[in-house]
């Protein structure tokens, strides 16, 4: 089975690598870009059966940082 | 406007920050990660009436490296 985790820097922390696309996009003359974050996208295969809240726990011991970083599963 | 874009490499390229991934959740104990990819997500925040074409352009011109990596653009 799939699963899959986005992460994603919270509100209110610094992002200067979605501010680094921001800034070349206007270069290459996109307007209106008015903010870009950049985050992870996570797919994991895993063996079926496997709980959202295995998931979650991966998530909190490896995958995000929780301190300054906000997750969200997909499984189906 | 907000518009999400998904960047991952294709298909039979070698993903090592994955494979990382994959290797320490193995050691922390989760069994059954049988793969796992890592990808991009960049969440733009556009002007009203920006285009999925533009977005589209934005991908081909910057955000993904169309030569090993595809994308998928989400937009309401």
């Amino acid at each position: 089975m799939k699963a899959r985790v986005h992460v994603m820097l919270k509100e209110g922390v610094l992002d200067p690598q979605g501010e680094a696309v921001r800034h070349a996009l206007g270069s290459l003359g996109f307007d209106g870009v008015q903010g870009v974050r950049q985050g992870k996208v996570i797919e994991l295969d895993l063996a079926d059966g496997t709980t959202e809240d295995t998931v979650r726990e991966m998530c909190e011991k490896l995958l995000a940082n929780t301190v300054i970083e906000s997750y969200r599963i997909e499984m189906p």
